[in-house]
């Protein structure tokens, strides 16, 4: 089975092409957790199909290393974004992709060489309601600079879906210690009832902002897309950056903006195609 | 670059192919510093050159992760025996690797298919006075079943080079937590001018022994084949197993066999080559 590995700032993942691999009697679970394992596999943060679809140009189904399916994921959007047009399955600088977390509309910049460079996506309108993020409690409400306590702690919490949950916390001075603390803990509170990414920043000045996770599910990874643009928009509800931010995250740097004119957050960030590869090992089948 | 990932017991590596490959230029360290980077390169513990040699057929080289280079590498010589063979460098089923440890004689067995399944390693004598390990102290002297305080502990320690330092510690339970805590301070441990690997062995039977390594420079690890030699040889020394024992790593099963007639360590065991790729990243130069 061929695949390609990218990786966006560090997220990395095994993308298979579905236009041309037959995924009909794959056990894309069992898939998923084998070629993602790094010691006996090809290695990655999970495994992501690019697939036709009904409603987009293209469909992205997300699945991590333990074989869930995923919602979506904003640095393997770009990565997605990179392949279909460096690989010929389109012309075209923008088009749209499917994901379980909602259709989003990519466009792609090109380099000297005519490859993908930069993507920037239209992430969509932020959704801030305890209905929409989900949390527990009045469903219209939204949840912004609201104090929780974690263990021996009390931070400012601001709830921001961008498709999956985030639970953003404005802190002093970032700590990883703090992250792997504190992330679990408020991963799996109880006001989430589909549990929450957890994203720690500090604001550095009125464009910059820095940045930590804790992603469900996942721990401490190097980048989250999503969450970069969940912390804008927490940071922007705060008043303490302008609406153009530049989130640095411990893989790399994204440029966030959240629109005034429609209210939507563009994200904009590289994509990296790191090698090519033929799978040898036995693909499991349904 | 054309690459072959591969990985002896999970024990994994990026294999370069030097007869096909031009590496006259190319500033090694740096590139297996890069291309082992599980996020942004290709991803392994290391990167092994596969060479010409004037001393034996071929040459394996070993750099880890950091960029240092190492002597020698049980899993690694199984999986270039298995490349050469199966990837057409020879016809045999016997030849020579040279490496920095020494040089050592392969035997590859076929499976169905014709490809490698298994390969025993003539992994030499193991040498046993302070001066061949390196160990301070008198210089002829045997390290059997030594006592040494490490922090709150006392264990009994066997010191084993098998072209590479080992400190084989018998245990009545293995403990990941032991391992974690032990093994660093006795790695470092002053007795070992170049540092040592630590093997936390417990003896289940006269024929099986269950194992768990911190190695030098890489800490815990799914399997190390030289290690496994070395918690053999001090089994066997303490009388408490037969000499053809099965030693169970974290990532599998190595067949290990002190051959009495000849004073040989022989290890069998499997290589798996999980794929095949071309790395698009930029080769440093030197």
């Amino acid at each position: 089975m061929k695949f390609t590995k990218m990786h966006g700032l560090g997220n990395d993942y095994v993308y298979i092409n579905g236009f041309e691999e037959d995924l009909s009697q794959v056990d894309l679970p069992e898939l998923a957790r084998r070629i993602s394992d790094r010691h006996f596999g090809v290695g990655g943060d999970g495994m992501i199909l690019i697939l036709p679809s009904d409603k987009a140009d293209f469909r992205m189904r997300i699945f991590n290393i333990d074989g869930s399916e995923g919602r979506t994921c904003g640095n393997g959007l770009r990565c997605v974004s990179k392949y279909v047009h460096d690989h010929g399955l389109t012309d075209r600088v923008q088009f749209t992709i499917e994901t379980l977390g909602g259709i989003v509309t990519p466009v792609v910049e090109l380099g000297p060489g005519g490859l993908v460079e930069q993507v920037v996506i239209d992430m969509g309108e932020p959704r801030l309601t305890r209905r929409q993020i989900p949390m527990t409690g009045p469903a219209e409400e939204q949840v912004i600079q609201y104090p929780v306590v974690v263990a021996d702690r009390t931070f400012h919490m601001t709830a921001v879906s961008m498709g999956n949950p985030h639970a953003v916390l404005m802190v002093d001075r970032l700590d990883e210690q703090d992250v792997l603390k504190y992330g679990p803990l408020l991963e799996a509170h109880e006001w989430f009832p589909e549990r929450t990414n957890v994203e720690f920043i500090q604001i550095k000045n009125r464009r910059e902002i820095l940045f930590k996770v804790w992603e469900r599910g996942s721990g401490i990874t190097l980048a989250c897309g999503t969450g970069a643009c969940a912390a804008a928009v927490a940071a922007i509800l705060s008043g303490r950056t302008e609406r153009n931010v530049t989130v640095h995250l411990p893989g790399g740097s994204l440029k966030i903006e959240w629109r005034e004119s429609d209210n939507h957050v563009y994200m904009t960030g590289p994509a990296t195609e790191v090698f090519t590869g033929v799978y040898l090992g036995e693909i499991p089948q349904k």
